[in-house]
């Protein structure tokens, strides 16, 4: 392992980096020493390598875990400003460590950074080495709450790890650490006992006081401007909060202060950090970022229609916006296209995580040209009594670089004006393409974007190269320090990673007679067909729809699709299959394997990205398999030994959110609410105990080790723990249901007593995080609110039973908790939330094709989605009935002649025409036969329709009586709200 | 730089060091890595090297000091068990580094190491550049309290000195750390900062807190036996400790419990340690020593007497151990020569820091046969009547081997025997040798004496090879693991550095022939010779005779001198010449270079030993230099801008000792009895006027930035202080005094004020540390009480006007301010403490050659030694007189039949016979007549002799009547206790 250090460090030192010692006070990860995070603010270079040992008291496990310890290894490098092409010095150093990457499996998944306690978040991925995480590689954004100019990257190798899948060890301590000594023998016994301290010894009252001791000096060497020494004891308090966290010493109000006291201390010596540089005159001077490319001026011609080639290349992409860019990007190129001249057959477009290829066919060599008049004077005032041209028809034709004489008449609307037509002569194809290709890349964005070292694009990831051809010609693209070429870049690892091509035609196979796949349903039906037959070979198969969303996801992980079958010893299906498979799928993206009934078979597939070493990278994908599914036994066979209520005690430690406290005050809330929800619910007695204990079970599953290792695992370990305890299975049942749905298009909860704790779940997250301020804003949604929020209405739609739980009241229920815990939640508040509510309705129904106008119609019904569900059901079916049009027309004519602000109610008695009094005698009747749902309703308000019309008909409404004007407008205001609650009979367009 | 860390860790990996990193909390030093401090105890083999970046908060300087830095780097390298060859390693690293080992003068300096808070120590060297300290190297034997089985080799590299030195730069700041970036622009802000928090910033209430929760953490720690995190609190009590110290917040009550404190947890550690690694049954194995020699059993024989060579190889012995060694192993060959009946020539010996060589010419090839005598029996128990052997005679024989007839007799002091005469066989000179030599080295001891990988051998040094020759045959000689053979090593960049000696005649020259000169008084003469004439190249000279010490030293120091002239900046000639000198001569071994008025001259001479570049050593020496002086040049000036009072102030801050307090309560102690002493001393007014200022600032200049660094210039630095600030000069030159003498053969105190303190301040540390218990124990003399018992007498002898101050005097008075303290000083003590300097007075009368007898007869007047030297002289004059021989005979008479316990006394009306009222009439003159000395004495005592003489010839003193017995008894007795105060007659051998 030392050799590895050294190797790193050579590879990294020979590529203009500076060697740092590791942090002489603990740290928990290198990003801590001063080295990164106070070298990345401000606008002066940086390029540094340095070993970190990063200590992490609450993973401490005596030695005894394989894969965790309370000190690992990182190798730390930092390149401030990103070099350009940091992935490819990355991947020199894999090299460097004696790793062939062209037999494994490399790839750069993505992995987004975040420390809120650091004011610090970044992109970028985690790199998998045959399926294993070796490192994580991120593109600094923001450090201590300054947004970070240059950018930096922060590339972090986490070296246990590398050995052990380098030397094909199964525990830390057998990685040969130097020759004769392993890790175990060199570190065990500091590992046994610095975890001894973390989690038994450590004497918790000395460390408190340590916390504060350390937190008061670091705000006294804050005052007195000295950023360094304050940053030391940052980092002293932050060990120290993680001792006694470890320690299980740390409350939920101790955590939610200690924690502001840490990222206001950070914040401001990041601050003071950067005031200090800039004081000092930034001694290292300042980052050179690469200059603009010249915007072109040459443009080549081409003759007759050809094929548009425009590749965007890109670092790797996170899966879900190589499919999004390839629209954006097909929309954009339509939208700019038609805005000129320029003729073109179809565009398509095509994507990898590397590169988003359009195709536009026939483009035509130029555009056509086109008469343009330009308006001057009036004729009147364009020529004076004699004919010539006035001082106004001079100065136009001046201005115009005319003769006067040239001047024409035109009639505009009626009034001649002088004016004279030009011809815009049609540019050529490559010019009009130049810059509409400039701009499809310059407003390219995604739902999070970063910067890197270009000074003015923002994307996802950075865009790295550029291929604009029109048949064999290049097509210029300046975009910022960016320039279209004729070369494509391929695998990292081809011989030939960089090729020229020579024509926009036939790129597709182009690409892939080198390996990449660029159309995204070729690749998936490969993976699909690939997958499958791998399964069959062991007997076995894929289930390709219930594996649909992994199997889209694979499909954007790679350029080319090489799937490889692995297997992991039969022992572990003793384990749940949800374990299994969930680490397979969410940790993995490998795809299970099962057989004919659908019970799970000891293996997988995994798909790797262009060509490998298929057995390297089976063994390489099986180990890590295996490592994870040791861990994930460990837990479970620790769990099993523990008692649900000791797993629910834990969940108290467990901090929810600063304000509303633990996990556990959550779960209480949660039960409380379920119960009073359960009122309006009609139970049946046998549900109503189940309900009972499950809320006093709720979420206790939180407070296992695997939850806490696999949280996507919460009601899923719920249910199995529970059973296995011996509680009723409608509870285990009822505790797996609550946390249903977890994500859109995921299924309801099955039963009443899960329902109502699901809900109940969901409007203490709403009501909770609305009131303390915490909703949604953009792309941030931490607490998947609108998750929450699609969840109330899935499951009030698919329990219409629970319909008398309406939003708001199920919002009022749970708020009445929180203020319970002394948080105010203001009523506005709550109509907040349920508007919000609303909109997802909203967005469902529309998602789901219904029109415009019912979707509308029926959201005054939102707060009750069953009835608002039924109700558009019910439209649907009467939209082609002329009857039942004409009563819409009839409702809406209502509506629409009286002013909003009319009161209903009217004297019959002064109705006395015929048709006042018909239409008074109709709603009368029509009120008593009519209810409140739809289907009930406009069999009854039909009687309506003909009362009305003649009505407006033969009815002055504002009669010159006031007394007779008012009981005319109470009347059709009466029928008016009565109507208003069926549906908004405004919204239909029928 | 960090090439060349990365650099050193490739050298040491690839010799099979383990690499670990630097420690995670701040250590002051490489060494307190449990990488090395736990590691070294206990049997396991260890090998590592890291970098420590040490932090040393008193070093602090804001980074203005261009060599002093809060964290300086170490690169640590910890060899255990000992390979054999360290220093050759650690020289094949300094190649690594890039330097030419055969173009600068590498050098061994000794240099030992302690630590008594972590219970260490070891042997060792400073490793020298070019005169730059570069590393420490040393064979650990001690640590946490424990004698270290096997040997450890620690080598520490000092990076930045090295960098500065290898780049030729001024500045730490101006190291180029990395490509592009210097070690100020990377660290400059951390060292400005860092320095401000450690001298400044930290929060003193804050640290005391932080030091006590350290320290109860380590002490819970050790009680759940965790020794691991038990260190790491150590560690952290140990910087708390260090930062407290830098802000000058530590009393000196404080220190010495914080340090027993710490001394007490870091033994605890290593026991802890120690044992835990044993349960765990010693995980890394058990180091592996190598074996044991062989012992010759085959000799071979020589022709003819030839010179015997033996050559004992030694790395780097300090320099006073080379001379010693040389004498040792000749008295050692000679004692044991003698004990053989081998015959053989002048023995001698020559001996350099790598070597002694011992040549005894004309050796016999064999020792003569020997003949000896068995007795056996009585003959008168021999034989039976019938002249058959007895049984005792035949069982003699038996156990003879031999028949009983061969049995002889032999008359013993008058007594006949029988028994048998055996010839023993001589052996030869090879065998003989063989074992004689072998003895010799297994015998080698020096003051301090150290282990190394063998198991049995202890010496100053390691021993590392034999040679040994008789003519051109090898003699076989095994000690512990070393044989002898006929190889020899000379310089260890030399093109060869392991040669063949064919024969042991003319070895020297052999040497000489390959530049090493073994013999001391011509590298003697040549170190002479050339400093000389490199002087005069400059028109200087080198005061030989004043630099004799040094010379010796410098002798000791090469194997080949090499002298090189270099020069200074004329500038630092503005400093006092004693600081430049003091420089030159202590840190540098330098040769001052003085006009013909003895004022210096920007030059100076260094001796390198062997060849080497001279203008690059030339170019390091000037440059070390250069530093040196800038530092003196910054603490000189600082100190002019600081007030007397300020710095007697700050002493107030250095502990002296544990239980006697700060340096100030020393200097208020000295003050205060010089005082006292001054009673006894009739000064003049003037001189009282100078004692009581002088008095007032004693030593206020260890509170001076000057002497902190150089405390050898203590009193030389306090005479020009005390001088710029304007002090009278006879008080600067009290104080100047009240230093001296500063070791043996150093000048007394010019002055009597002077005086006063000096015998004031050693009073002090007599009475003090004795009564403390911290008296010297065998090699063991911290506080130099020897040399201060030495300068009592000294001072004494060369102040006869003070001789009314008697040694009991001075400590009584001196105890008496102990006492105040609160300390107990019991009258033994002080008795103990009187006995201590009469033995210092002894011994330098016998090594001035004074006559044993004479002597001893003076020492009972060695309370005031002044009185006793001009009794010594008034004696060595009357040796040869008969009247004064007759004189002491009568004297020693009397005393001898006089019984001890008699008193004096007597009733002269008892005493009527002539030769007693003779006796009593000659006494009674005499009483009149003598005083107390010896010049007095004698000439009024001769009258006793023929008295005395006559009184024994004539009188029984044991007469009958018991009242004229005790008359008589009296009279002698009065005799006796009159003449006894003079000196002791008893001793003298006239």
């Amino acid at each position: 392992m030392q050799d590895a250090l050294l190797a790193l460090t050579r590879y990294w030192t020979e590529r203009g980096a500076m060697v740092v010692q590791p942090f002489n006070t603990e740290v928990g990860a290198g990003t801590l020493n001063p080295a990164t995070v106070l070298r990345v603010l401000g606008p002066e270079p940086w390029r540094v390598a340095y070993v970190e040992p990063s200590v992490r008291p609450d993973d401490a496990r005596y030695g005894e875990n394989p894969n965790r310890l309370q000190t690992h290894t990182q190798f730390q490098v930092v390149l401030k400003p990103d070099p350009g092409n940091p992935q490819e010095l990355y991947l020199g150093s894999l090299e460097a460590l004696g790793i062939d990457i062209h037999a494994h499996d490399v790839r750069f998944v993505e992995d987004n950074w975040a420390s809120p306690a650091l004011g610090a978040w970044g992109l970028g991925w985690e790199v998998w080495l045959d399926g294993l995480e070796i490192t994580q590689f991120t593109y600094f954004q923001q450090a201590g709450g300054q947004t970070l100019d240059p950018v930096s990257v922060e590339i972090t190798y986490g070296v246990e790890r590398i050995m052990m899948a380098l030397q094909g060890v199964d525990h830390f301590k057998d990685i040969a650490y130097a020759p004769g000594i392993s890790y175990g023998e060199a570190f065990g016994q500091a590992e046994y006992e610095m975890s001894r301290f973390y989690l038994d010894d450590a004497d918790v009252e000395t460390q408190r006081r340590l916390f504060a001791d350390y937190a008061a000096e670091a705000r006294r060497l804050l005052d007195a401007r000295l950023p360094v020494p304050a940053h030391v004891h940052v980092l002293k308090c932050s060990h120290t909060f993680n001792i006694l966290d470890a320690r299980g010493a740390v409350s939920t109000t101790e955590r939610a202060k200690a924690f502001a006291r840490m990222r206001g201390l950070a914040r401001e010596v990041a601050g003071l950090w950067s005031e200090r540089r800039a004081e000092l005159g930034h001694p290292l001077g300042t980052a050179e970022l690469p200059a603009a490319v010249a915007a072109p001026t040459v443009f080549s011609t081409v003759d007759g229609a050809r094929t548009l080639l425009f590749e965007i290349g890109t670092e790797e992409l996170p899966p879900h916006e190589v499919t999004r860019t390839a629209a954006a990007v097909r929309r954009a190129l339509a939208d700019k296209l038609a805005a000129t001249r320029l003729g073109h057959g179809e565009i398509t477009t095509h994507a990898t995580p590397r590169r988003v290829v359009a195709v536009v066919a026939a483009v035509e060599p130029t555009e056509p040209d086109a008469e343009r008049t330009v308006r001057g004077p009036r004729a009147s005032a364009a020529f004076d009594a004699e004919g010539n041209p006035t001082k106004a028809a001079a100065g136009f034709a001046r201005g115009q670089g005319v003769d006067p004489g040239e001047l024409r008449r035109f009639d505009v609307d009626g009034v001649e004006y002088v004016g004279i037509t030009r011809t815009d002569v049609g540019r050529g194809a490559v010019e009009v393409l130049s810059g509409i290709l400039a701009e499809t890349v310059a407003e390219l964005r995604a739902d999070k974007n970063m910067r890197w070292n270009d000074p003015k694009l923002s994307f996802s990831r950075p865009v790295r190269w550029l291929l604009a051809l029109l048949g064999d010609t290049e097509v210029p693209v300046a975009v910022s320090t960016v320039a279209a070429g004729r070369t494509t870049r391929v695998h990292r690892t081809a011989p030939e990673p960089v090729l020229t091509v020579d024509t926009a035609e036939g790129y597709l196979d182009f690409l892939a007679a080198h390996g990449v796949v660029a159309d995204q349903s070729e690749r998936r039906a490969r993976i699909v067909a690939a997958a499958g037959e791998l399964a069959a070979s062991v007997g076995g198969r894929v289930d390709a729809e219930a594996e649909s969303a992994l199997i889209d996801e694979i499909t954007n992980l790679v350029e080319e699709p090489n799937a490889i079958l692995g297997g992991f010893a039969e022992r572990y299906l003793d384990l749940p299959a949800e374990i299994l498979t969930t680490v397979m799928r969410k940790h993995q993206r490998y795809l299970p394997v099962r057989d004919a009934d659908g019970a799970l078979l000891p293996h997988f597939v995994a798909v790797a990205n262009g060509s490998c070493d298929h057995d390297t990278v089976r063994a390489g994908n099986e180990a890590v398999l295996r490592a994870r599914y040791e861990d994930a036994s460990f837990f479970w066979r620790a769990d099993l030994q523990t008692t649900l209520a000791d797993m629910k005690a834990g969940i108290a430690k467990l901090a929810f959110e600063e304000r509303l406290g633990s996990v556990a005050e959550r779960a209480d809330r949660i039960g409380a609410v379920a119960l009073a929800l359960a009122a309006d619910a009609d139970l049946s007695e046998e549900d109503t105990a189940t309900l009972r204990r499950a809320a006093e079970l709720a979420k206790f599953d939180l407070g296992s080790q695997m939850v806490i290792e696999l949280t996507s695992l919460a009601g899923t370990m719920a249910r199995e723990y529970a059973r296995r305890a011996g509680e009723p299975e409608p509870v285990a049942q009822a505790l797996f249901d609550m946390e249903l749905p977890r994500a859109g298009g995921d299924k309801p909860p099955a039963t009443i007593p899960g329902a109502l704790l699901a809900l109940a779940d969901r409007f203490d997250l709403l009501a909770g995080l609305f009131a303390v301020g915490a909703k949604p804003t953009g792309s941030s949604d931490p607490f998947g609110l609108r998750r929450a929020a699609a969840g109330v209405v899935s499951i009030l739609r698919a329990h219409p039973t629970l319909r008398a739980i309406t939003v708001p009241k199920g919002l009022s229920s749970a708020a009445e908790r929180v203020r319970a815990q002394g948080i105010d939640v203001p009523d506005t508040v709550l109509a907040d939330v349920a508007e919000f509510v609303t909109r997802r309705y909203e967005q469902h129904l529309l998602d789901a094709g219904h029109p415009h106008d019912q979707v509308s119609a029926v959201l005054p019904l939102a707060a009750a989605p069953a009835l608002a569900d039924e109700t558009l059901a019910e439209l649907a079916q009467r939209v082609g009935d002329p009857d039942f049009a004409a009563l819409v027309a009839a409702l809406q004519r209502v509506r629409r002649i009286v002013p909003k602000d009319t009161a209903s109610g009217y004297d019959p008695a002064v109705l006395t025409e015929p048709a006042e009094s018909a239409l008074h005698q109709a709603f009368v009747k029509a009120q008593e036969a009519a209810g409140a749902t739809l289907s009930e309703f406009v069999p009854a308000a039909s009687v309506l329709t003909v009362p009305v019309n003649t009505f407006f008909d033969e009815i002055l409404v504002m009669a010159e009586d006031p007394a007779i004007r008012a009981a005319r407008l109470g009347l059709l205001a009466a029928i008016r709200d009565w109507a208003a609650p069926v549906v908004d009979w405004q919204s239909l367009d029928v």
